[in-house]
């Protein structure tokens, strides 16, 4: 495929949710509802610079190109690919600043996609992974692909390796709905990283993976039931669950409603649950909702599929 | 149903993998091959006894019907169901004693369910798995029924929990076929699991995690490679294989001659690994075989597809 002539082009990557519970640092799923738009223009001069960055907490962003989790990708592909021209880079921002829903990796692969129509010869998504995991990693201090590559590919993925890349899409059941909430804080993806515990139980290990067993059970065979009993995790939520105020209550709460295994999106303090299609979906929302509300927390929801496109054009 | 009158019954239950290297504790296999075989006869006397015990191993194994895991099932069975008549037990062992092939757990599940066949109102497998799990457990130390179920009912299973019991019966590919080998030697249960760890990394979690959700991806999308591939232990193997003269020099041989990934059966020693039909299993067979030869180690090894019956009656 060539495109020659792209001078500039707009990409909208989606945000995702990382974990899932089961899968720590190796599972993720995007989600349709929002996401980063990333506007890349060629340049003459050889270097990456922004033309402007606005948006959703787009104040406590870096400007400096080398420390933007959207223009550092560009950086390294300008290196990688030799390129001769630069780019200048419009970023909007739609997914709050350190909420757990993957907005570095939004901002990466927008940009990263973006770019890539106005080179002569456009890579792959595939090919274009590595690049906008370097520019994650500058966020979250470690290179792990659980918001990356849902966010650029779309849809449910496992990430069994990094080099050599190896992963799977996984299939997807039509009325899966993820109820998300993002209480009005920030978690700091370091400090979340740094407070696991590097020792765990062989007991929490089983357990674990008995949940993780579930959960591919229940998706292979399109069981609802079993997926959300399955959606546990005994290993990093009782330890990242204290940076979250009343998690304990807000994951009850939604228990007791309808059997609701709530668990921490990503490194937090976002929270989801999946529902068995929009209607089940709406009355958790609203349970929860008005939990925060209660308590007199700020917090945005959403309701949202699967978003089975990743990163794509929107101009 | 009804089956007053039977006085005899005669059940064959097969012999099992346990932990197929990515579910500790709680998968295991049915395999075809060979089993224990235990004839119960239904006796005035309100006792459990012992007609015979026969066969492979058999001088090892306790006469005293409260230490045995054939007859200790049957007293358990008798206590809850409120018998009044007794049982005379026939024990035939095919299974080698401390193989790690669920010997104890075939012969609790051959008695049971011969006995079961001699009640007024007999119950169903499922009913009588509690008795099999204690008889296992005479033996084991231990609970667990991931020898017990599939030994019972067949096929491949994955316990999730004892209580209340819940399992799966999970997909089998046809083509999938076991070499097992049973390396002249015994390793006790007790201390297979004494050795144990109980502490792990949480690195050691999230690599054995990949290698289990690899075996179902596999197992679901009737991927023989991806299941082999993923037949890794990366947390009990490395402290049991200590237990098995030459382990390391035989997983390498088996990789190398064509990657298969050998590994322990229950707390070994014996040991296993998955070929893609029967052509490449007795391929595998002769190349590991010829190594134990070459050691000058006595071993018997086999092929052997999924066992899907479980126990049955043979008279």
């Amino acid at each position: 495929m060539k495109s020659e002539g792209h001078l500039r082009a707009t990409c909208f990557a989606p945000a995702t949710l990382a974990n899932l519970a089961v899968g720590f640092d190796f599972l993720g799923v995007a989600v349709s509802t929002f996401g980063d738009t990333v506007t890349v223009t060629r340049i003459e001069e050889p270097l990456v610079r922004f033309e402007f960055i606005e948006g959703i907490d787009s104040d406590g962003l870096p400007t400096d190109p080398l420390k933007n989790t959207a223009s550092y990708p560009l950086i390294k592909m300008r290196e990688v690919l030799n390129l001769k021209f630069g780019f200048s880079l419009g970023l909007k921002k739609g997914i709050p600043l350190s909420s757990g829903l993957g907005g570095s990796a939004s901002s990466a692969c927008a940009a990263v996609w973006a770019a890539n129509k106005l080179l002569s010869n456009p890579l792959k998504k595939e090919d274009l992974l590595s690049f906008a995991l370097q520019g994650e990693a500058k966020a979250s201090g470690s290179i792990h692909a659980d918001n990356v590559l849902p966010c650029l590919l779309g849809g449910l993925n496992l990430i069994f390796s990094l080099n050599p890349l190896s992963f799977k899409k996984l299939p997807l059941h039509k009325d899966f709905t993820f109820v998300v909430w993002h209480p009005h804080f920030r978690v700091d993806t370091f400090k979340a990283r740094s407070i696991l515990s590097k020792n765990i139980l062989l007991n929490q290990h089983t357990e674990q993976s008995l949940y993780l067993s579930g959960f591919f059970l229940g998706l292979y065979e399109n069981n609802y039931n079993l997926m959300n009993q399955s959606l546990k995790d005994v290993i990093v939520e009782p330890q990242r669950k204290k940076l979250i105020p009343h998690f304990d209550e807000i994951q009850k709460r939604a228990y007791d409603f309808g059997g609701y295994n709530l668990s921490i999106s990503g490194a937090g303090p976002s929270l989801f649950a999946l529902a068995n299609g929009q209607e089940e979906a709406k009355k958790l929302k609203n349970e929860i909702d008005s939990f925060f509300k209660q308590k007199g927390e700020g917090v945005e929801s959403f309701i949202s599929s699967v978003n089975e496109r990743g990163a794509h054009y929107v101009d």
